[in-house]
This record gives C-alpha cells, structure tokens and sequence, in this order.
C-alpha cells in the first residue's frame, strides 16, 4: 500500500467543518494523504506525515470531486434541432422524448454504453467523480432492463425511472402503463437499481399514479427519488415527503408548504438549473429553501432533450447568478449537497476515510467557480485514488 | 511549402454564404486544404485535391477560430471576494476598478505579460484564436506604455483604453484627467496601438470627454472603438456612430433611436453578455439590433471585475437563452461578427486566404455550442495553420 502526500494546496474544500473554516471546512496551504483509494489524513502543509510519494498541485485549490445526483445517460440520438427551434420560439413536431425512447429501444447495449462511458468521461473531465444514472428511455421491461445494464456497468448509483413518460403503444391509457411498469416492470428491474423514480407532473404521472409506482418500488427494495414541481405547482414535493424520498428533483414551482414540508423532512431538494436554462423555465427558489433549513444538491441532469449538459461548474456560476445562491451555497450544493441527496457520506467530502475524488482548479479558491463563468477550470481529477485526467496545454513553439 | 488536407468533418462553418448553405456558409461532409498559415482550399471531401498531408477530423464540426474584439487582459490582481460579496448581496468597500489600477501600475512587465499569456491561452484552449487587448489599468504615461508593450508582444489588436477610469491621483477632477490622456497620454502612446477606446458612461467619462478622447486619437492615427450604454441610456452609441467607430459595445440600455443610429452605420454592436452575467445587469436587446439590420458581434470581456471569463462558447449559450439570439446568430456573431468589429476579412471565416485559424468540436454540429451549455466541447484548435491545443483523455486502466 502506497501513501501519496498532495501537496501544494492553496485552498482544500473538505465539506467537514470540523477540519476547517466554515460550513466548506476550508484549510488554507493545505495537504492531503492518500492510500490505495482513500484520503487518510487532511491538515496543514505543515503538519504533513511523510509518505512514500509526492505530487505536487502548485497553488492550487483542490475541492471534492462533484457528485451529480441526476443524470439521464442511457439513451441514443441528437436533439439539437429541436433545441435550436425551441430557443427561436419555432414549432417543432419531430422529436421530444418520444423520439428518445424510440432511438434507445433501437439501440444496442453497446451503442448505449459507449454513449454513457462518452459522458461520464465527459463528465469527469469537469470534475464530476460520482454519478446517479437513471434508466427511463426504454419503458418497456426488455429496454429498462437493457438501460440498466448499461448504467449498472459503469456507475454504482443506478435508479429505474419506471414512470418518465407513456411510451406510444399506451398513448391515451397512462392508467395501463402504470399498471405494466407495477406490476411487471418493477417486479423484473428493481434487482438491477438502488432507486425507484417517478415523473409526477401534468401530461406525466398524477400524484395517485406516482405514489403507486414508487411504493411498488419500496416494495422491490428501492429507495424513492421524484421528479416533482418542475413545470407547476404539484404534489410532487409532498408526496416524496410522505414516502421519505432522498430526494425530489427540480423543485421549481413550489409554495410555502412545500418549503415547511421540506424543511420538516430528510428528503433533499435537488435543484437543476441546467434544465432550466435550456427549457427558458422558471429558476427554482433556492434562498427561499436554505434559509428554511432545507438541505439543498445541484445536479446538472443530463439529458438529450431539457439538459444536455454534464458541466457542474456551469451549474454553479447560474446557480448564483439566478438562483441568488452563495458562491459557497452553491459549492457545498454541488459536492456534499449531491452525496447528501444519494445518501452517501464516502463522497462529495475529503476527510479521512473517504474515497480520494479531488479535483484540482486552474484558480487559488473555489469562489472561481461561479467567478470565472464558463472557464474549463478543471486542471486534474482523481478518482478513487488515481489521477484520471489532467488537463492539455497550449503548444507554444 | 506543405499542404495538409483536413477530412472527416461532418460539418464546417466557413461564414461565407457563396460556400455553403445560409449565412453560416454550412458545407457537410467537408475538407479544407490548407498550406503554412492560410486556407487554400474549402469544399465537399469527395472533390478534395489531393495534398503532402492529412488530418483526420473523425466527424467532428469544424467552424472558424472565435475572434475576441473586446478583452481588458493586461492587469494584475485576483477579485473574487469582491465578486462573490456583490452576487450574496452585501456591501465590499476594498477592490473594485481602482484596486486593479493599483496592482496594475505596481507589476512588472514581466508579470503582466505572463498573466496575459496565461488567458490568452485559456481563450485558444476554448477556441479562440484572435483577440483584441486594451490598456486602461495604467491610466499613466508609464503604466499605459507598460500595458500596451505588453498586450502588443501577444496580439496584433491593441486598444489605447485612455479613458477607463479616473485614477486616484485625479480623484474629483475628471477634466484634469482627460486633459493629460488628451495631451500626454494618447500622444505618447498612440504608436503603440491600433484604435482609440473610452468608457462613455454616467460617472466615468460624459459625452463632450469621451469625444476629445476619441477625436484625439483619430488625430494620432488610431481608430476609435467605445464602451457605451453598458449602465445607464446614454450618448455612447451615437457617439460612436458619429465618429465612425469600427464598433460600441456593451449596448444593454438604447432606445429605438440608437438602434436606428447603428443600423444606418458602418458600427457593429458588440454585445457582452458575460459582463452583464456577472454583474446581474440586464442583457442587452438582440433581437431589436439584429431585426433592424445592425451588425451584432458577441465577446467575452475578459477582465477581473465584471466578466471574468474568456469562454465564447459560455457567452454563445447565453445569447441564445437570454438574449434570444438563434444558435446560428450566436455562432456568427462570435466568430464572423468579431472580425467585422475589428475590420478584418482574414479571420472569423474558413475560405481560400483567410488565416487558417480552426476549431473542431467535439460535437457533430455547431448548435452543440448551444444545446451543450458550459460543456468545453472545443476538442482541438489550429491557429494560422498549427495545431495549437488538442484536448487530453480521461485515462482508463
Ligand atoms: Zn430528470
Ligand atoms: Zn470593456
């Protein structure tokens, strides 16, 4: 077992209050001691251990890895048209998440998999190291269990999205489609996943439907998650209260209720702004929730057709221009708010014990991630202990 | 002289309808010869001629290198305490423009140049390959010499920013202070640089200063360029078109009147939306500039204090959500739209003897800028015909 001291920190994030300033837990000219796949000590340059190895970051700030509690990564196709006319206020019938859960179920595994390994290396590139992947562009039990195949392959965070969307031979009959994904989807999927996952929304699932489907879930061993309130006011919030979700997702169009629900529970709100951004919606109140007591996560919530973004840095700069969140607000949000929402404390923190997902920045502090809107910051990341990117420079000649 | 045939392009943007489909000049399935600096040759791949060389592109979308025309590169000195006070809302009485004056006037050349070559790198690494620099942290004979020595040894496109802000040593005297930019400053410097810039805005310059500023370097040879209307409605935009500036840029707060002014002119509109992103003014009017004929190119503003960001793409993604330009509009506006404000015909388009400054996305199509928001999609960048950057792998084991 090899130790390695990181050194040259010119700003570590921990997450852990107890080991540095603030809710960020932060030590300024900072070390960090790795083994094998996990941060053994965290302290003071000065107080380092001697190890067997040395690596050296040069005045950078180091940060936990991000941890994207949402993605949509198993799917084929390219909507960017549809986008494109979205944002130009044209019509635009081809397409939409029909036209997704169409390409995945022609894909093959190999296709799916290759796209997913495409963006999580995509995603790690911008210093994301752990990653919730849902299945839901198959909806049928032969194309869920093939998603999640995919997913459960490359990450270990795997949620059967059982209810995303009636797929075409039940248009008109949600009623029946609930009952196929409770009674035969579920049944077959749920060894495949950690969490069920839920679409409650107009023109999706209502709040009976989507009850039913994630107390099936619970009923598999499944831990709910919900996407709730995104588009209107809606049970979504509620009801994954009621059936002590980790999470619910999105969370945009919300009431005071909603909020003290909230605020009274375990479950997390995951806010997304990616979604918003691409979709021209509302953004969510996150002041109105922190200053509740709710415990808040980022996601950045790939997907082809509201989100097609991996980018959590991206997510942090909107998250504090437009959701008026703090800079460290929206850090913590990112790191320990995603491991919080996916109820993992080996993640999104760097403390002894935890797993050695640091990324290091092309800035002194972490404020340069909402400071430097857009930036490709990210200059290494190591992932369970080994460094897995670093990022290329200018040829000058 | 060595030709190189660049193939497998899925897509290339030349900006040049006689080309290619539109106004983006979109050519599928293309090649580009190009020999030392320039483009030689653009068409389809299956007329390709044959060449000493080749570059495969593995169907990636290929479009012209990102022209900069407005970035404040040449400073010293870290602001993000400041910025992340002003995004939670609270009062920060330390810093600000003056600050930046202060450190600026205190570093060496040494030192400016190296952080001005560090972004400069940033900004390829992201695509970019032309950028205009200003002074206007000096704001003294010596200091602005310094500056302008400086920006010139990195880029051929240097503004004399005489009139940025009152320094401290003129504090309460602002008539005083352009005095000495008329009568030393700009003849002093004025060799140095190739336009005239001035910050005509309610408390910085008025209209009668900012056009002694400007007329003083037309009288010295340079072409003046102006920051107006970022702030406040105000005389900036008509200035500029009276006095025939290559462009005015910023452009947040006009009337129908300035739009007419502009659309009846020679002046681009340069539109910057990372500044108004990071300082949460309101964005600018794109759609009533680009529906009356105005010419709108699109910039970063790299500086420390309002828009710290080099990333066009970043500044693409927000045109279209939030300044409703389409992803088309977008693209050339940040790539096409920054030549015309730098009146340049050699960059910002992919034909036969323009400089060969490419970018490949890792994309198949240029709405990807737009669809991918924050993602840095830029997989390599070829500027006056080298491969400059190449984006690294994640590693698997
Ligand atoms: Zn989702
Ligand atoms: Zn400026």
């Amino acid at each position: 077992m090899t130790s390695t001291l990181l050194t040259g920190i010119s700003e570590l994030v921990t997450n852990d209050p107890g080991l540095g300033r603030g809710k960020l837990g932060i030590v300024d000219e900072a070390a960090v001691v790795i083994e094998d796949d996990a941060v053994v000590w965290v302290g003071p340059a000065a107080e380092a251990p001697s190890t067997d190895a040395k690596h050296d970051f040069h005045g950078r700030a180091v940060l936990p890895g991000f941890v994207e509690s949402h993605s949509h990564m198993v799917f084929s196709g390219d909507r960017s048209e549809e986008f494109a006319a979205r944002m130009a206020g044209e019509k635009y019938t081809a397409g939409g998440i029909r036209g997704t859960v169409k390409h995945t179920r022609q894909a093959s595994e190999e296709e799916l998999r290759a796209n997913m390994r495409r963006l999580l290396d995509e995603s790690l590139r911008s210093g994301t190291t752990t990653v919730e992947c849902k299945s839901g562009y198959g909806q049928s039990v032969e194309a869920e269990l093939r998603s999640l195949e995919v997913a459960r392959s490359l990450t270990d965070e795997v949620t059967l999205l059982a209810a995303h969307v009636v797929p075409p031979e039940y248009e008109g009959d949600t009623e029946e489609y609930v009952r196929v994904a409770c009674e035969e989807i579920i049944p077959r999927c749920a060894p495949l996943a950690r969490w069920i996952d839920v679409f409650c929304e107009q023109g999706a699932f209502d709040e009976d439907q989507s009850r039913r489907v994630l107390q099936t879930g619970i009923d598999h061993g499944l831990t709910p998650r919900v996407h709730g309130n995104q588009l209107h006011q809606g049970p979504g919030v509620r009801l994954a209260v009621e059936l002590g979700a980790a999470s619910v997702d999105h969370v945009v169009h919300i009431d005071s209720e909603d909020i003290e629900a909230l605020a009274g529970s375990e479950t997390v709100a995951t806010l997304l702004p990616g979604a918003d951004f691409s979709t021209r919606n509302a953004y969510p109140d996150a002041r109105g929730l922190i200053d509740a007591g709710v415990t808040v996560a980022l996601g950045a919530d790939c997907n082809p057709g509201t989100s097609y973004t991996t980018n959590m840095p991206f997510c942090i700069a909107i998250a504090v221009r437009d959701l008026h969140m703090t800079a460290d607000e929206a850090v913590w949000a990112a790191t320990a708010g995603g491991a919080r929402a996916l109820r993992r404390d080996d993640v999104g923190v760097v403390r002894p014990g935890a797993r050695a997902d640091l990324m290091a920045l092309d800035a002194p502090n972490h404020l340069h991630l909402a400071y430097r809107p857009g930036v490709p910051l990210i200059s290494s990341v190591w992932q369970a202990g080994r460094l897995k990117y670093s990022a290329s420079e200018v040829k000058h000649d």
